[in-house]
């Protein structure tokens, strides 16, 4: 996965949405504003979207620089609409983007507007096509779910002058663009603390690869909880996968080998979770009873396991709802003014592959 | 889940693709030139397509005949070109939308055509509300994968002229409409004798709602093994289910509390097959071993259970992208001359959750 958006950041290019048509000068944001009225940049927002909750006095001020700057309050729709927004993501059949896809779908149904989904297989040539295909036909907005896009390509979207908002579960914002994610440390600190709190002491992880950022962040959860509950963190117990089943089958057997194995683990994934079950039954033992098993995202596969898995649930549904929401709407209506990155909460949801720990 | 599509046919609407435009003269058919011509239908579809395999002189009669009747050729693509088709389903969620979604996306990006999903959750309001939009947008073609459509939308659908193709693995095909479907009853039949071969002779089914062809069509499958197998039906082992998780789990809780309970049972849906796992899991028993389960789809849960799960595979993913073809390049450049249905063969795929009958 090419990282090169993240290593060498660049300023975000002027959108039609926040320039006066045809203006030369250079492109006034909402925080020069705020700077030279004295006021915080949420005050700006409040103006520019009508809130009622600012003193007059502020709001003259505030109207006026915006005025004479020429800026224009990002448009809720753009001017010629096309009634279709598009949604990209690397891969259909992930479980995940099934819930990212109905989330989308839902809220442009909402708003009358058709949706477009393009998987791009993490591939230039694909994502190159998409484009092509956009420009020959318009969009009223992107949402990208893909995890990361090379700058040059992130600037020809750009280009395009169509609103953008990166739906990104795995936690890599670009502050160039509005983003939605989720909160990842949170939520493995809440998996880890469930299983001490059922008394495991000895409790593994199948992390996913740690270089991209919720991985990580999953993992630092696990070891905070850890240091919470008076435990040292064993090295022994933690194995390193990619979110996929296979991993947590390998690394749950990696664990079951070991001379002292765990007798809980947090597979940091669902489908690493549903690995791990098969490696326990292969193993003659039995999930929640023997071996208690959390997982990370809550799938529909999660319910319908067996035992029914008991795992973090990351509302990917609502985030991709919002990331809807942003490009039909402007990002000023929806996010907190002046803000580019919202984190929805993560939230465990216990079921049956947890249970206390035995003698 | 409205059968008016079914019981009350009403003749094919004329699209704007097999009539001459501004012809005033009735429809003529490709089977009123056959007629004529003395041929088959296949071999004016072969005519038409520019097939090499047909005898000059009747090439020569029937392209006579095709210009007396001022029959134009079905267009590869509409005129004016949107690039965009249309996929509407039901819901997103269910496990084999996913391989819908994913074969119609496929095959459109090879034509560098972008695909705008829809779901109706059979809701008349919402499909008007898609039909709205569609019409102010524009679409070269319609891929409809729900189960049933009221004659009057269907009708309000072939008004807008737009290519329509019905991927329908149900099995109720509407013979105005071409359509892909599947073989439903030899998958049960190749499920049953695989239980058979095993050395099961209690065998029970938890069937889909019987008033769909495919649930039927799986049902009487499962019969026909058994009494190739010289095995009477018995009807204590059926059950009926809606091809969801929990009727899986309720038929095969009840079929464990017979006085004879099965050794091995067809859940004729991968999602019912998995709830079987859980009233299997609670009854302390073990799937594989002590209760075979045979599934029907191959969704991607199929191979993430535990123990991975033998199912009878039906070919979404392929039966969508047919779909697509179908409204891009036109029926005839896709289906034999003159075939509106095209079902798909289905194949049984062996994993683990079958095993040889005890003693």
């Amino acid at each position: 996965m090419s990282r090169s958006g993240r290593t060498q950041p660049t300023p975000p290019a002027p959108t039609s949405a926040d320039v006066a048509p045809g203006a030369e000068t250079p492109r006034v944001t909402i925080a020069d504003i705020a700077r030279e009225a004295g006021v915080s940049v949420p005050t700006v927002s409040k103006v520019l979207n009508g809130h009622a909750q600012v003193a007059q006095g502020t709001r003259d001020r505030v109207e006026a620089l915006l005025e004479k700057h020429n800026y224009l309050r990002r448009r809720s729709r753009p001017t010629r609409s096309v009634e279709l927004i598009d949604l990209v993501i690397n891969e259909i059949d992930s479980p995940w983007s099934v819930e990212v896809i109905q989330g989308v779908e839902r809220e442009a149904a909402r708003h009358g507007v058709g949706v477009v989904i393009t998987a791009v297989h993490g591939r230039p040539a694909d994502i190159l096509r998409w484009l092509d295909n956009l420009t020959r036909r318009g969009s009223d907005g992107v949402i990208l779910a893909v995890t990361a896009l090379p700058a040059g390509q992130r600037r020809k979207i750009q280009d395009l002058r169509v609103p953008l908002v990166v739906v990104d579960p795995v936690g890599n914002p670009d502050p160039a663009i509005p983003s939605v994610g989720a909160t990842n440390w949170p939520g493995g600190l809440a998996a880890t603390q469930h299983l001490l709190a059922l008394g495991h002491r000895r409790i593994g992880i199948i992390t996913g690869p740690t270089d991209i950022q919720c991985a990580r962040a999953r993992l630092d959860g696990y070891r905070a909880a850890l240091e919470g509950g008076g435990i040292a963190v064993d090295p022994d117990l933690i194995r390193r996968g990619d979110f996929h089943h296979e991993t947590g089958f390998s690394g749950m057997r990696e664990l079951l080998a070991l001379d002292r194995p765990p007798t809980a683990v947090f597979a940091c994934s669902d489908l690493q979770a549903l690995g791990a079950y098969e490696a326990i039954r292969q193993a003659g033992l039995h999930v929640g009873t023997d071996v208690s098993v959390v997982g990370f995202d809550d799938v529909a596969s999660a319910a319908w396991a067996s035992p029914p898995l008991t795992t973090v649930r990351q509302p990917l549904g609502e985030m991709a709802a919002m990331g809807a929401r942003i490009v039909l709407k402007g990002v000023d209506a929806v996010l907190p003014g002046g803000t580019q990155r919202l984190e929805l909460a993560t939230d465990l949801v216990i079921r049956e592959s947890t249970g206390p720990a035995r003698g």
